[in-house]
């Protein structure tokens, strides 16, 4: 497994702390890097992050490893327009939605692609967000490998080994689901927490009743509305029925109030507790 | 401000961190105290979280700070049964609902209550729980505090700020709909998020797919029962109303995904990133 060129096309949060890990990794990487925004590009050169800045995908062609770490919509895009690959050339995207991107890439370059989704991020985003143990002791989700080339799949395995994550394979459909549930509609909540709360609340009762609890669930409202606007395009059927299972959950817990049947709540709080027994 | 013996009603996580945190500042002090639950009152003792077990109300009567760190049910109740207290004696209750509290105090000892909603606590409960920087740099909300008496007042804010905690004022209404929205609700949304997951979700793709997001939104949903169908009784209507205000925010969400409006739901979701301005 002979790596030297590796290429990042997206050097924000995922790519600029990913190519930190890397480096720690093997200082002989030598890092490519492409963003369409210039300044965050510049950035990242700056910071070190990368080795060199290019301008188009085609400048990446002679990499042994291409990050794709750019919202969904960009990573289905990019599949689009690679050219012909060198036969060891390993494409992995970090996209959080995986059907559509394993679906759409052209088959003449499929086998070059391990669609990939690690579990881990932070609110912040650009490439000074990027920190050197972003993906430490996390998972990453492998989705649909038989349809990567064994070469790639061995390069994609063996690179999120050696930064310390742990891999997970799931087919992209039921990745989806499982992700609709646990991470994209918690995000759609903490966004609308975050918004009816401050069409409530003065800034200044915020700051003083904000305990821990408001605060973590407040958090995840920081993100990227790029990035999320994106995900929840192409995970859209799936976070529908996820914000229709909570909803109809809260829909519960309100009747409860409202008819005071305090017995029926705390069975359902009691119940809501057993989430301990398995995180 | 002579202090000697401190009482406390309720040896969960709120009373036995605040007795570690007393104790920290006074070796001196004397604890004294009472749960209806035998087992905890016995393993507070073991703790060292109290240095007396008493099994009625009458035997805190001569203690120079009584806290009462128990449900707001158990707090109304109890304010119903003090005798007569002596001059100096200050009563701390430390519930998370004020309004009701405040108002069904005895107009005979009203003037030794300071009623007080300490912003913090973990999702754990029991004597167990209790840490010993629960309340440091934390805020203390005094409620109605023209109520209390000049004495009793000195006492508490003296005792609050001597455990490293800021002080703020409110009316106990104001308070109780500001918790709603900022504490209350988002409690409600914990434990449905934690309901409709377990519900859809196999334990093993929780485990494997629940990243930071995930963990901080569903943390509080281990929070205890009991505590809150009692806080969500106490604060019923103001409860009902931002869970009501947090519904619109979150069917806007989902019309827009559903009728593609990805500008509009971008833009709502940078109004939401505006939190990060105030926290």
């Amino acid at each position: 497994m002979d790596i030297q060129n590796i290429g990042f096309v997206g050097l924000g949060l995922m790519g600029g702390s990913l190519s930190i890990a890397l480096k720690e990794l093997n200082k002989s990487y030598h890092f490519i890097g492409l963003d369409h925004n210039e300044v965050h590009a510049q950035k990242a050169l700056e910071l070190g992050l990368v080795d060199e800045v290019v301008h188009n995908i085609d400048s990446l062609c002679h990499c042994d490893v291409i990050f794709l770490s750019v919202p969904v919509d960009g990573i289905i895009s990019i599949a689009q327009q690679i050219k012909p690959l060198k036969e060891t050339c390993t494409v992995i995207d970090l996209g959080s939605a995986k059907a559509k991107i394993s679906n759409s890439i052209p088959s003449t370059i499929r086998s070059h692609f391990v669609t990939a989704h690690p579990l881990t991020g932070t609110e912040k985003f650009g490439p000074t967000a990027a920190i050197s143990n972003l993906y430490k002791d996390r998972v990453v989700v492998l989705c649909d490998i038989e349809k990567s080339g064994k070469h790639q799949q061995k390069v994609a395995k063996t690179l999120f080994q050696n930064i310390g994550m742990k891999l997970v394979y799931m087919d992209a459909q039921e990745h989806d689901r499982h992700a609709a549930f646990i991470s994209h509609m918690p995000h759609a909540l903490s966004f609308s927490l975050a918004n009816s709360v401050m069409k409530q609340e003065a800034r200044n009762s915020i700051v003083a009743l904000a305990g821990g609890g408001f605060k973590d669930m407040s958090r995840i409202a920081k993100s990227s509305p790029k990035m999320w606007e994106d995900i929840f395009r192409q995970n859209k059927s799936n976070v529908l029925e996820a914000i229709n299972a909570f909803q109809s959950e809260l829909k519960k817990c309100q009747k409860m109030v409202e008819n005071e049947e305090w017995d029926k709540l705390n069975t359902w709080m009691t119940q809501a507790n057993k989430l301990h027994d398995i995180l």
